[in-house]
């Protein structure tokens, strides 16, 4: 395993891979890894024949102050992890914001379009953009073969999408499954953040996206939608922020899109003032 | 949709793709198509922007012609299950096995060395020359960025890494979870052959990969083997014919390998005649 903290120890350690023209694989993530990650870092071992995994929490895509702070940070932990895969996976954890930004935290300008408008794009203003952002700068200094995203993050992996197709036609972008705990609940850095109590009735945000999935054929929106809310917020300290069906690669709401889509049910339940997201193929 | 049922056909389709630098992903199947193969070819979609599944029951890889014989085959409603992911895919059908042998069906020779020695490699003779042989075809034919494969056949997915490797080193090989039923059976297109009664009881075999992965560290191996030889015999016309712990990438055995590598659970059941096979990451 290397360890890389900073840019020009890495390029210089990426120009001798690309002469030996690996393949090579890049997992970006904020840390404080969990079995979602190391799915992706597995998959991306054996696909490729170098795997970079960055870790770094990036600000520009925190629309909170206080979010940022409270995001969990584990680097020892998650170390070890990687490890644990193989000791050939190598990190890069820049010691600075400004290993990355170089005193400048500007975001750079994407045509995002339509994707950016709705679900997270609405709740969390100049969140895609930050993520387009730092993902922009990885994949020009890597300059991978392959990527891999969750689809826990799925509006994300539209984001991605739209940057690769825009700027990096060559990069293939592997979207792993969604990995969740024995109660259907999907892995999230931010599930440490609940109490013990919150934390064990979480299983009810995927049982509404099956339920939903179940239903959204039979019972009108509003009803379901209705129906769904107050599931959630029979508990203490749980609220709907979002429960919405939409095409999954335009994100026109189901119902208004012409085209024969695939549609996929987006739900972000707010539990003890932490945001957590899900979603599922119809 | 475009269906290509001849290789002249496909090589002319093929040259205009090549032209416009499209990312081609390929999926072979041997159609029968279940959501395992769908969740490949939706990976693919996601990855690609043109997508090839291939549907061919290639016959060098049956080392047993009545398992030839019984193969299920199912055309019409692959070709309508592929088409509810997209009308965007292209399925490559050969119209005879000429098609793809050009009358002469040998086995092309590869050095796949000791995993074709193990496990299936064992069970049946031939098969793994007869995979590598027409996914050796099917690469020289498409030439795609990106190669889409089950997780449930992995011994199957550590010979496509061996070609990708020996001949085709630009090839991301992608592996796709095993995707099962309600009762942890792995899908697969045999479970057709089972009757309805056997096939409810089919759980049992993911059960006791579970089982062992729980156990493994704790019970001695001729133990382990036993319990597990018991719980899926207790099951008329059920019978193990192995369960071994393995190195995921070397396949050496548990305990014979000296490196701290990863281990796999791998089983094979035979119910009613028919076996199905499954595998689980230790």
């Amino acid at each position: 395993m290397q360890i890389v903290k900073n840019i020009i120890d890495l390029k210089n350690t990426l120009k001798s891979s690309k002469k030996e023209e690996k393949k090579i694989g890049l997992v970006p993530t904020m840390g404080s890894l969990h079995e979602g990650h190391l799915s992706l870092i597995k998959a991306a071992f054996k696909s490729c024949n170098e795997v970079w995994v960055t870790i770094f929490i990036n600000p520009t895509q925190f629309n909170d102050p206080k979010d940022f702070e409270s995001y969990p940070k584990d680097f020892e932990n998650d170390i070890k992890k990687i490890n644990s895969i193989s000791c050939n996976i190598n990190v890069f954890i820049p010691e600075s914001v400004n290993e990355i930004y170089q005193d400048n935290t500007n975001i750079d300008e994407f045509e995002l379009g339509f994707i950016n408008t709705v679900l997270e794009g609405i709740s969390r203003p100049g969140h895609f953009d930050g993520v387009a952002t730092i993902i922009n700068k990885l994949f020009e200094i890597f300059r991978p073969q392959v990527v891999f995203f969750g689809e826990k993050d799925f509006q994300q992996t539209l984001v991605i999408r739209t940057l690769i197709d825009g700027f990096f036609p060559n990069i293939i972008l592997v979207v792993c499954p969604t990995v969740r705990n024995k109660n259907g609940l999907a892995l999230s850095s931010r599930n440490k953040l609940l109490s013990a109590n919150s934390y064990k009735q979480c299983g009810i945000i995927f049982d509404c996206l099956l339920f939903a999935k179940e239903n959204y054929l039979k019972i009108d929106y509003p009803d379901l939608l209705r129906k769904i809310k107050s599931k959630i917020e029979k508990t203490n300290d749980f609220n709907l922020e979002y429960f919405e069906i939409r095409d999954e690669i335009t994100l026109e709401h189901f119902g208004k899109s012409n085209d024969k889509g695939r549609f996929r049910g987006f739900i972000c339940v707010k539990v003890e003032g932490v945001r957590l997201i899900d979603n599922l193929l119809f």
